[in-house]
């Protein structure tokens, strides 16, 4: 198994004029894996990026971020097309950085407004279909994989299960497209982080391993142990990510909603993690 | 022990004239308490509801609803004064209907903007504790508690957690005020529901039974055997208290961010759960 660790955990937006260093302490810590949050494409110079991290022997993993004004789901049709291109700008960046996925909640953004009824949600989910067939065939021409992020129901009210991410794969019909599944999430919404993981099955295209308080993986309430074995029973390969966010930088924390401090230093939750982590899938 | 059951479940919000014979409903379904969410006092015919439930021999629990204009902590002194006046109505009717506890998060509004920076919300929770001191007092007085919620973090950057539900507590220093625990946040906020129950102690004066997904308790990830043995543990001898909401009343639905279908149909949330319940504190 490889671990990795989000660049959110230390900075928000990501750059690679203030932040390549970045990837050498990641790679100090111990991770296999950086995985980018890419808030502004223009900030990251891809070639500096994949350099540095070729350097230390670090991969590179895309993940999408989809604050407000990034809605593929928007009434507005120059917001869906600003939304799509953002997401050909992630598969590209995956291609040209080796990521074999790009992950993230693409299909709404985070925070959006949500739909006024049953039916008008629906009818939001078959447009995200729409507008992700599309791109999942753009992401399979490079050979990439798009990985949708269910996210809790304080953040969206489209997908906040894998039963929901599932039927959306299955309207889109394409083998490019999965989900990527989040133990923070899982833990607030699914019945069963482990049943949902099975249910999840072959679509497992990326994990992120965050505690319930979004604080060190291990040191909360996430039912770790069911959640290892699902991910061995469905033969996830993949990378499990570290998520967590600065409170350094008001924005992002408040994005997330972080009010306290949730270890004694960013570095410390990371370390802390990973070697939870590696205990857990050993 | 006594179980509860809020009237959220099935209304929103809830007035005498139209929703009495709930009263006859949760008595029916088995519970020995109903819990009356004052969102609008003054569609609450206290006597009819006292002599109804007396009729059945059902308790009556008072909670507060905190949604927006009603902030103890806002900037506005004419909202700060409205929300104080909103809580002494609630203590009133619990003296009047003989309900021990008045719970909710009286502290501030749920959903309210957060506080810029720690230093500010640390001066909101100061404000807090200076406007429950005379609240508290006022309860004391007519022999009722006030039992504040610590609320997950998308509805409050306040008090998620119990360790800063007690250090409000000790701020306001009274014996009449205490707090309001709900597994449903617990789940999502603390490192371990058991030892934040164990650390609140004696100051567990109500108590909420409510799965991680809001559907029938019993059916998700709360660690309830956890749970259970902690409430033992502090010798809680309050109401367990399921609540739900309708998914009927967009407006409620929409507050709480529920945005599917969590059971048949709420009297089998409220069935189930109970029955769970019942089994569980055997």
């Amino acid at each position: 198994m490889q671990f990795g660790a989000n660049t959110f955990i230390w900075a928000s937006p990501f750059s690679t004029a203030a932040h390549l260093s970045l990837v050498d302490h990641v790679a100090r810590l111990g991770f296999d894996v950086i995985e980018v949050a890419f808030e502004d494409p223009a900030l990251i110079d891809l070639d500096a990026l994949a350099g540095r991290a070729a350097g230390v022997g670090l991969g590179v993993l895309v993940c999408g971020a989809y604050g407000p004004g990034r809605n593929l789901v928007s009434a507005d049709p120059a917001e869906r097309a600003a939304t799509a291109a953002y997401v050909r700008t992630l598969i590209d960046a995956a291609a040209r950085l080796g990521s074999p996925v790009v992950g993230g909640p693409a299909y709404g953004a985070v925070g959006k407004t949500p739909a006024t009824d049953p039916t008008a949600r629906q009818r939001e989910r078959d447009l995200a279909a729409a507008e992700l067939r599309p791109l999942a065939a753009y992401a399979g021409e490079r050979g990439v994989r798009l990985a949708l992020e269910p996210l809790n129901r304080f953040e969206t009210d489209l997908i906040n299960v894998v039963e929901q991410g599932l039927a959306l794969c299955e309207a889109v019909g394409s083998p490019h497209l999965g989900l990527h599944l989040d133990t923070f999430h899982m833990h607030l919404e699914e019945r069963d982080s482990g049943a949902a993981i099975r249910a999840a099955g072959d679509r497992l295209f990326h994990f992120h391993a965050c505690e319930n308080d979004r604080g060190a993986p291990g040191r909360g309430q996430v039912a770790w142990p069911a959640v290892a074995a699902a991910l061995a029973d469905v033969g996830y390969s993949g990378p499990v990510v570290i998520e967590s966010f600065t409170p350094e930088v008001k924005s992002i924390a408040r994005a997330v909603c972080i009010w306290r401090e949730l270890a004694a230093s960013q570095d410390e939750l990371a370390r802390e993690g990973l070697t939870f982590l590696k205990m857990l899938f050993r």
